[in-house]
């Protein structure tokens, strides 16, 4: 049993489901933001995973700066777990590039946001799944 | 050969060294704020350390994490590797507190900074190290 936090589902689309995470793309056309979301009912704190899930969230991470890099080539990733307004363990891995609305400052809380035209999110989504697929 | 970036030595004071990587404690009192710099000359992303030491960082992380709750009990940890301002490879640790003074938003770019006292960073370190030593 997993179900997704409403506030996460509300900001972003389903991209796929790996191992562990539920892939999420975060409706900010700004970036290319991804969120992992381990499927693990009532899971908040990495540390709190079995180890067995923080290695395969850490492959997981690894795979979605992978594509990210593939797919837009960015200056730098961001990788981060904060959850102080959405407890459902949730990881971002977003793309950044020098000179982005928010840089060098994190996109968390900087207001930032453009969503998507709902064409343009999903043919992201396809080839972000694409990319999934074939990024190991 | 490994060399800590200078921003980072200025911020910080060295608690202890891990398996992969060296702990700093931030100099920031209004958080308890390690950061662990993977002892790898040059590494700038996660996703582009070797498979082996994703793993080892993944659970310096968590032992990390786990030595911030037994000393401060905060509410929320957040984990983030940022790297926008100092490119080398480090992964900030932080208990986060209901009411801090940048919750519920990131400390990073927060502008709050309040420093130790020489003796009450000591003391800290000294905490931290044995914290470490005696949490798996």
């Amino acid at each position: 049993m997993f179900s997704l936090n409403e506030r996460l589902r509300a900001d972003t689309r389903p991209v796929t489901d790996l191992g562990l995470s539920r892939v999420l793309l975060m409706n900010n056309r700004l970036w290319p933001w991804l969120i992992l979301v381990p499927m693990r009912e009532g899971a908040v704190e990495i540390h709190r995973l079995e180890e067995v899930d923080q290695a395969t969230l850490m492959r997981e991470i690894a795979q979605a700066s992978r594509v990210v890099e593939r797919l837009f080539a960015p200056d730098k990733m961001n990788v981060g777990a904060l959850g102080n307004m959405v407890p459902q363990l949730h990881v971002h891995v977003i793309g950044r590039t020098r000179g982005d609305p928010a840089w060098p400052g994190p996109v968390w809380g900087s207001g930032h946001a453009e969503p998507y035209e709902a064409a343009e999110a999903d043919a992201l989504v396809d080839r972000l799944a694409e990319a999934f697929r074939s990024t190991p």
